[in-house]
C-alpha cells in the first residue's frame, strides 16, 4: 500500500481492486454510459472501452432522483447486465448505490461501489459502506468543503474499510457557463491531507457540456490526480440521461491518447520504462 | 385548507399538526435545544417554551453525523424524553429522522418529523417520510435552487403524504461573517410557486452567530414566513451542540415579543380582533 | 453623532445631510428611478417621493455601463435636472459618481455620492470621495467580505470625510430565483464591528424581482436597518433600466406603510410619542 | 492575426507584443514578483526569469489597494526599474495600471499594461486602455460571468485597441482550501465565444497557496491556454506582497519543464519540429 512520494503527483495511498490498483503508477481510466439502459447499449458501449484499454466500466443501474417522473434506473437488472460486462470483457464494474437496499444488490455484483454527490452526507448510507468488502467510490458533495469530505471518508473507514477513493465532481458556485465549477486545486489540497486517498476526477458532471470534457479531463490528469471518470455514449444525443456531457467513441478515444501523453510526462520513469 | 390571499403575505396551504395549524393566521413558534442531552434539560427547556406561548418543542434525538467521534443523539432515549415534553406540556414535537429506520421511531413519539439539510436529496428518506401520517417538516439541502427543494417537496407528497412544511436554514456562500448565508428572498419566491407550501425559517442554523439570531428571526417573519424554528437553551455555553447559536430565554422572549408585533403589522386584520 | 444603543436595532454613528440624520431614531426613504430619463419622467416621479414622505431622490445620471451599446445616462443634463427636484421638493439628492470626472459634477449638484458595486474597490474613486464635503453612499461589492467593504469605507474616511453610509444590496451566490442574494445577516455583523456606520438596504438591486422587493424591504428594516433605498418608476415597463424591479407608486406607498410600521415596532418609544 | 485550429488548443486570436505572440503555437510564460520592492531584488529575479526563457517580465509598481496601510507600490520609481529589467534582458514588462494616470506612466515605461481583477468593471479606466497602443492584459473580476468578462474586453476593443489578453485568477466561492477557485472550464468556454481572445491562466492568485501553483499551472496548460504567469521570488518569505504564493527559482524552474512538456504534447507538430 505504499509507492514513492514525487512532486506531488504521485499517491501514497493505493486501493487494490481485484489486482487493479487505484492511486499507484497506472492512469486509472473508468468510462462508460451514465445510466444502463439497455443490454445492447451497455454492450456496445462495454466493447469500446473495453478496445480503449481502460480498467473500469461505469454505469448507473439507481439513479439518485428525487424526481418521481425522471428515470429512475434498471435496477437489479441493470446490474445483471453490468455482471455481463465483467464476464465478457474483464473490466472492473463502478457503479451507484443510492441506499442501504441497493448497496446489498450493487455489493453482489460490481467491483467499486459508487456514493454519489447527493449522498455524500449520507450516514447510514456511509457507514453501510464502511461494513462492505468492497472499495468505495466517494464523490464529493455539491458544496462540501475539504474537511467535510474526508469526514464523510472516515465515516466509511471507522467501518472497518481502508479502501476509499475520491472522485472530485464539480462544486456549486455563481458561474453558468458550466454546470459545475471543477475544483481542482482539491486535488493538491487532498494530497496534502494527513489521510491520503487516491483521486479521480469527473470532468463530464463537473462540467456538464461535452466541449469541455476533452480539455478539463487533461487539467484533471495534468493537476496530478490518479484518474478519470468519464461519460461515453455511443449515441449521445440519444442517451437517457445526462447525453449533453457524453463523449462519442472518437473524443473518447482521442482524449485517452491525450491524458496518458500527460500522465507520463509527470511520470518520467514510466515513460522510460 | 384554504385562506385568503393577502399582499404576499399570507399564505394558501395549511398544513393542520393535531389540530395546530401551520400556514394559517397564527404565527408558527417552534423553540427548542438543537439536541436533546438529558431529561433534565429538555424539560427544563420546554417549561421555558411552554411558558413563552410556542406551540412546537424541537429537539434532535438523532445527529446527522458523519463524524464518528461528535455527539450522535440520545436515540430513543430522546425521542422518549420528547414524549414526556408533548404529555406535560402539550407542546407538539418537531424532531429529526437521519434514515428509514429512526423514521420509523420518530413516528412513534414526535408531530412532525424534521428532514435535515444534508437529507434533503436522500430520495429513500423522503419516499419514506411521504408514507408516513406525519407532516414533513423539509430543510432546504446547503446548495438547493428552489426546483430542487420543491423537487424534494414533491417526492414526500408523490407517495401520498400532501402535509410538507419547508423551512429555510440558510446557504453555501463565501460569504465569512455568518455560518450560512439565510437567503430570505426565497420566502417569496416560494409563495410564487404553484404548489404553495407553508414556510419556516430558521435563524439559528441560518447564521450561527447567537447575536444575529434574534434580528434574522425579526426578518424571517417580516418577509411573510409562516413561522420560525429557533434555538434556544437555559445554559448555551453548556449545550453538546451548536451552543454559539442558542438564544437564552431572556433573549429568546425578548425576540418573540418583536417577532409576534411584526407579525400583527403584516395582519392588521388580527391585530384588531 | 450618538444616539443610545437598543437591542442592536439603533445605530450609534448619525450621518447628517444637510439637518436630515441617516442612522438616527428616524428610518431613512431613499427612492426614485433607476436612471433619471428625462425632465418630465423625474420631476413626475419625484412628486410621488414627496407625497410619500421620503426624504431622499435617488435617480442616476451616470450609470456604470461596461457596455458602449447600453444606455450611459444624461449626464450633467441629468444633475440638472436632479437639482430641480432638490428646489421644488426639497428632496435630498442621492446620485451615483463613476469616476473622478463625473464626481466633480455631481458634486456640485447632489447631497450624497453615491459609490456603486462596481467600484467598491476602485481606490482612485475611493479617495477622491474621501476629500469630499459630501457624504457617500457605498454600496457592497457583489463578492466583497465585511472587511473588505469596512476597508473600502476607511479609504474615503482615511481621506478627512468621516460621513460614509453603507448599503447592502446583495451578493452573487449559486441561486437563480433573485438576481443577487441579499445578505441581511451584514447588517447584525456590521453593528458589532468597531466602526459602526449607518446601514442602508436595497431591495430593488437586491433581488432584480418586482414582486420580492416589497417583502424583503421590510426583512431589511426589521433586521435593523437605517433605511432603504428602492427603485420606483411611474411605468415600470417603460423604464430605460431595470424596470423589471422597480415598484409602481400603489407598490410603493403600500411598502412604505408597513415598513414603517415594523420600524415603530423596533422604537417603541417612538410610536408612543 | 490568424492560426489553424486544432483540438480547441489552438487559438485564432494572436497579440503581437513586439513581436512576441501571445495566443500563437508559442506558449506564453508571465513570471515576475508580485511587486517591484527594489531595484536589487527586481535584477535578481529578472535574472531567473529571462535565463528560464520565459518572454514577460511581470512586477507591480502600482497595487490596488484599498486600505492605506498597505505596501502601495513603488509608482514611478518601479516602472523604471522595470524598463531597466526589459534593457538589460530584453524581457517584456507587463505590470498593472490603477487608474488612468497610472495608466499614462505605464504605458511609456510597460510593454503590456495589465488591468486587475478589482478594476474589471472600471469603465473608465478600460475605456482609457482602449485608446493606448499597448496590448491589455484583462484579468477576471473575482465574481464575473464569462458575459460580463467579454463585455469588458469589449469595452476596451470598442475604443480602437484590438489587443486583449484575457488572465482567468479565480473567482470567489465557497470553498477554504484555496483563496480563489481557479476556473479552468472557463478557458474552453471562452474559446468557444465569438471573439476568441488569447487567455493566459494564473495560477498563483488563483489558489494564494504555494503547494498548489506548480500542478495548477500544469492544469491551466493542460485545459489549452496560451499561457500562464506565475509569481516568483527568491526570498518567497521575506516578499512584501502574496509571498505566500511566490514559488523560488528551483520550483519555477521544475514547473516550467513540466508544463512546456504538457504544451508540446497538445502539439505535437511542434514537438516534431
Amino acid at each position: 500500500m505504499q509507492s514513492a512520494t514525487f512532486n506531488g503527483s504521485r499517491k501514497k495511498s493505493i486501493v487494490s481492486v481485484g489486482g487493479i490498483e487505484i492511486g499507484g503508477d497506472t492512469l486509472t481510466i473508468m468510462a462508460g454510459p451514465c445510466a444502463v439502459e439497455s443490454n445492447e447499449q451497455t454492450l456496445r458501449i462495454a466493447a469500446a472501452v473495453f478496445e480503449s484499454g481502460a480498467q473500469f466500466f461505469r454505469g448507473g443501474a439507481y439513479k439518485p432522483r428525487t424526481s418521481p417522473y425522471a428515470f429512475q434506473g434498471l435496477e437489479e437488472e441493470g446490474l445483471i447486465i453490468l455482471a455481463e460486462v465483467r464476464e465478457r470483457f474483464g473490466l472492473k464494474i463502478v457503479t451507484e448505490a443510492i441506499d442501504e437496499k441497493s448497496l446489498e444488490l450493487v455489493e453482489q455484483y460490481a467491483d467499486v461501489i459508487q456514493i454519489g454527490t447527493r449522498n455524500m452526507e449520507n450516514g447510514a448510507l456511509l457507514r453501510r459502506a464502511g461494513r462492505s468488502c468492497l472499495p468505495v467510490l466517494l464523490k464529493r458533495g455539491m458544496s462540501a468543503s475539504v474537511e467535510e469530505w474526508l469526514q464523510a471518508a472516515e465515516c466509511i473507514t471507522s467501518q472497518g474499510n481502508p479502501n476509499v477513493i475520491l472522485c472530485e465532481r464539480g462544486i456549486r458556485t455563481f458561474t453558468q457557463h458550466s454546470r459545475n465549477t471543477l475544483d481542482l486545486a482539491v486535488v493538491p489540497a487532498l494530497q496534502k491531507s494527513e489521510i491520503d486517498f487516491p483521486v479521480i476526477v469527473d470532468p463530464s458532471h463537473g462540467t456538464g457540456k461535452r466541449f469541455m470534457v476533452h480539455p478539463m479531463a487533461r487539467a484533471g490528469v495534468a493537476v496530478g490526480a490518479d484518474g478519470i471518470i468519464v461519460d461515453i455514449h455511443d449515441r449521445p444525443e440519444q442517451a437517457l440521461c445526462d447525453g449533453e456531457q457524453a463523449l462519442d467513441f472518437a473524443e473518447y478515444n482521442l482524449m485517452l491518447k491525450e491524458v496518458r501523453a500527460i500522465h507520463q510526462v509527470l511520470n518520467p520513469v514510466l515513460a522510460a520504462a
